[in-house]
């Protein structure tokens, strides 16, 4: 049995003031089968001695709300109006009751102790953008999605058709910007995404911008600060928010600081601005100088220098001011936890709703504790997705228990807003991660695009996959494809219905999650969106749950998916979002017979007859 | 098996620009007989491709360097120049080899993953004052320590020898002084201790003074700024240093701008001070206000505001520009993580060596990140030290585990810094905890004064422990007995001797620590602190080993303790610190005659012979 007053394991919900504290507990698989949690406040008037063990007189239970291989989790919200809570949990296997505390588990509650969570209100909250909860996201890469204005190519660029290099890509141009950007607002407002986030975007000398020369500059080949201006304004019109790429672990060599050391050495006033052991720089390897990786161009910005803090700051303060609605922070994990906490404080102040997202490829918790970013890039979503869809690395069981894991390891509103990707400009595309036959990759791909933008958190499409970028093993950085008779249309026209089925309000959005069937000999893996009452997330959307049924499979199986937990009543039909065909619920199961690789998004429809019976059943 | 890159499992030694990264790794209790960890640069000149899986090329072996009921754990250090870390485990149970990394243990180090700690400079590093590493601190209630003034007495001071009365002792004065703190330096010095806490000295009605009325005077009942100053001084010519009490939670009723509420009520500009939630302000009970616990004199202070902020920020800065080498901060878990930052910044550019400790009863983890405070006083110490030597509660078993696990829960540096104490002006006094008869309740409350001050951490000595107050039942805050016929004369002896033993250099400072023996029987417990070569510490003392023996038992044993594992050669004369007998190691063991309650610190003297063989022995 584990269980921390803090982090994922006790997280105060709502906002300051409120007496809400969500608790989860981890416990040996199949070990409980009842826990509650007990509390009280942590001082009493009448008591004067002090500190004092109080009863725990009020209970809430918990519910078991997911499994992996080892371990089960459960979850319960208590409420202490106090604020100032202490609590302990009784657990129940069937055969006796133990209480558990800090001091491990006993017979007897004192013995057990009482975890303490001193005061909801000084106890770090994760205050996401609201906007950001479950949005979907859309990743621009400028250079190579629509050039809309070729009055701005650089010199040399090459035809929108031209095959990739991989080696010379950082220096070959195909005359992409953000005219383009602002022309295709129809595409992405009739897909349907509702943020996109560009990568860098200010002057630089390469294609992919992540070596900074002017931080303040709108790169010239892109357009300029007029066109980012009319670039906000069209996508907001759209109800499409504008997340951009601070790139602040380290500058390009043409930075000016930069410049400056390179000319005076020694002398130069910017030298504390970089991490330079010794004169003349020495930009080719071994550098020594520190760097991005081991790249002399790149060279790594002193963010402990109170000079750069304030130059970088100023920086994040003025785009902010300028109107965009968050930032993705490259190579976020090298850079000092103080600077971004100073950054979330300079971004927050310029804009309260501004999300804020860092690049960490790994385990994440440093940076996800309420005082730095919101969110993370979740790789680890793209690693399991891979896994699973494309490569057959696993089956359904042991995909479910990857997702739990990571998902029990964030509190609430964290797993909310992490951008779950598929891929990005830093990977290969996932459709050419896809393993088999032409059909066979549709399929995955397909199926993985249904995951995607039916799992918690903020979806992150990277631009042409919803158009089957990638299925023939197209680079991930090729110019994206807007002839129609290039794209992939039934795909497109998957990814609008799905995106379609996140509007607000639905379940999909912040709602719970159940795993309902993990069928390794079928590979069928069916879960269930929940609505907010059966797991008190302070947040989650009120409705109906969404069934959603994976068929990893290039056979044809009938799939019998237990929907008891869910409480639907028999006769209920569901709708399958993807095709509008509909399946009875028969004796606690929905039956659907699943042809290869195929996805089946399973609603109650509003005009279905026992409707009022489910939201009784599932809002009490 | 457990690991996280990160906080006591991972974490960065010595300053910035340090190559050196210390691993903890968490294993069930015998199963694994050899770690190592294998580690490599996350990145390499040569290679363009991001990210790659690189090779993991060097290793580092891990030591087993604790063990509890459960659990054993495991420590190395591993030096990657570029200080950008990948690494991965090797677990042998001497069966086969295993790699153990976050994608879980495997036979394939492709598949176990590997950790990443993205850059060393970018972790939070506990930049611990060195001075307090290890340092035996002595606490200090001004109003029952010494009346070095009789003009300042308030009216009505009793006479000092008047018994405590528990109701009233708010508002009962006994007349003690910083005059009086001035007065017995000489007691403070000759006993050895390295710094003070005193308890508030602000302006404030009660004896306790935790009802702040002005964050900025002298108490006058206590001296004035004058006193203050010179109070420093004479302390600091001792080499003292003096942490003072912040009191930040609440202020007291007196405070201005809580009267300013009080005269004003809604109109007030000092409205926004408080959590009011309706007018006029209610002080009995059920206040209408946020207090501390339920007290109505002491409102709850807004820390939240920025006007607040900067005003109590503003008292830290003051306070710590006329001297102050540190504050201890009183119900520090009810106050928000940003102010503490926002605290630890200001305090720390007044004075880049002072010393954060926060008043945090339970588990700390979020206090202890690097990024507040240094330390906690640490509570959980007191209790098993209560439940081992004051009642018999547990056996040695028990209390080893209990202290393994807390040592594991905090890196080296918070290790190193934790303030133990054994009972506070808060709790009882250790000796009145202590069962038994008189001769028994003294026993123990020596033995239990050997284990805190040879303990890794800080020892926080409770004014008049060592004199022996307590073990007739005196009450908490009952005045300091001067009279040398009203002291326990060889008790005082007894902390002068085990607090010069940590004089530096001393491993009993900074060292490891090493489990020696735990002998359920004859209740007999002996551990063993240990130079830094042997665990890779970066501020280790070097130097010898000092074993403990603490027999816990009102009966005498013969009691042999194994001292295999600090590579003592036979021959070897140990000399007990506190009695001056000598014990020579004989087959790998050391043979103790323990009377009742006995203690023995077995230390190798400078002029031993075969010195020089353990030096080679312990430092190679």
């Amino acid at each position: 049995v584990y269980h921390e007053p803090w982090g994922a394991w006790a997280f105060p919900i709502g906002p300051i003031g409120s007496d809400g504290l969500k608790v989860r507990l981890r416990a040996q698989r199949g070990d409980l089968q009842r826990v509650a949690v007990w509390y009280g406040p942590r001082y009493e008037p009448a008591r004067r001695d002090y500190p004092y063990p109080l009863p725990l007189q009020r209970s809430a239970p918990l519910d078991r709300v997911a499994s992996s291989r080892l371990f089960d989790y459960f979850e319960g919200t208590l409420h202490e109006p106090t604020r100032r809570v202490r609590y302990a949990f009784l657990l129940d296997d069937g055969r006796r009751r133990r209480w558990y505390g800090p001091d491990g588990a006993a017979e007897a509650r004192r013995q057990a102790g009482a975890f303490e969570v001193a005061h909801l209100d000084a106890t770090e909250r994760h205050d996401v953008p609201d906007w950001a909860r479950g949005a979907v996201f859309y990743q621009i890469f400028p250079e190579r999605f629509c050039n809309g204005d070729a009055k701005n190519d650089p010199a040399g660029t090459l035809p929108w058709s031209e095959p990739i290099d991989l080696r010379r890509d950082h220096e070959r141009f195909y005359g992409g910007d953000l005219r383009g950007v602002i022309q295709k607002a129809p595409h992405l407002a009739s897909l349907g995404v509702e943020a996109v986030w560009l990568t860098p975007i200010f002057l630089s000398p390469s294609s992919h911008k992540y070596d900074t020369e002017d931080y303040r500059q709108i790169d010239p080949s892109f357009g300029d600060d007029d066109t980012f201006s009319e670039l906000l304004d069209v996508l907001h019109r759209n109800d499409i928010r504008v997340v951009i790429d601070g790139v602040f672990n380290h500058s390009g060599e043409r930075f000016a600081p930069f410049r400056d050391v390179l000319q005076h050495g020694e002398r130069s006033r910017y030298r504390h601005w970089f991490h330079i052991r010794d004169f003349p720089v020495r930009q080719e390897a071994p550098q020594n100088f520190e760097t991005y990786a081991f790249y002399g161009h790149q060279p790594r910005l002193n963010t402990r220098d109170s000079e750069v803090r304030e130059y970088l700051l100023d920086v994040a303060r003025h785009w902010t001011l300028r109107g965009v609605d968050g930032w993705r922070l490259d190579v976020a994990n090298e850079v000092g936890h103080d600077f971004w906490r100073a950054f979330r404080q300079t971004v927050r102040e310029a804009n309260p709703n501004a999300f804020l997202v860092g690049e960490v490829w790994q385990q994440a918790d440093p940076w996800l504790r309420g005082d730095q970013f919101d969110a993370v890039m979740n790789y680890p979503f793209m690693g399991t997705a891979i896994g699973f869809f494309a490569a057959d690395r696993f089956g359904p069981e042991s995909f479910d228990a990857r997702l739990t894991d990571r998902r029990m390891h964030h509190p609430d509103p964290v797993n909310d807003v992490l951008l779950n990707p598929l891929g990005s400009h830093d990977t290969p595309r996932f459709a050419t991660r896809c393993e088999g036959e032409a059909e066979h990759r549709r399929g995955r791909a397909a199926l993985a695009a249904v995951f995607q933008l039916t799992y918690p958190g903020a979806p992150l499409i990277y631009y042409g996959d919803e158009i089957g970028l990638g299925l023939t093993g197209e680079a991930t950085r090729l110019p994206m494809r807007w002839e129609s008779g290039n794209q992939d249309l039934p795909l497109l026209e998957l990814y609008r219905r799905l995106i379609a089925l996140r509007r607000p309000p639905s379940v999909l959005r912040t709602g719970g999650y159940r795993t309902l069937l993990q069928e390794e000999l079928t590979g069928t893996y069916a879960f269930a969106r929940t609505p907010g009452a059966q797991i008190d997330r302070e947040t989650a959307d009120g409705g109906l749950p969404v069934l959603v049924v994976l068929h990893r499979s290039p056979q044809e199986h009938l799939i019998s998916v237990p929907v008891a937990p869910l409480a639907l009543p028999d006769g209920l039909l569901l709708t399958d979002a993807l095709t509008d065909s509909t399946y009875p619920v028969r004796a606690g199961q929905v039956t659907v017979n699943c042809g290869p690789w195929q996805a089946a998004v399973l609603i109650v429809r509003p005009q279905s007859p026992a409707r009022s019976a489910v939201l009784a059943g599932t809002d009490g």
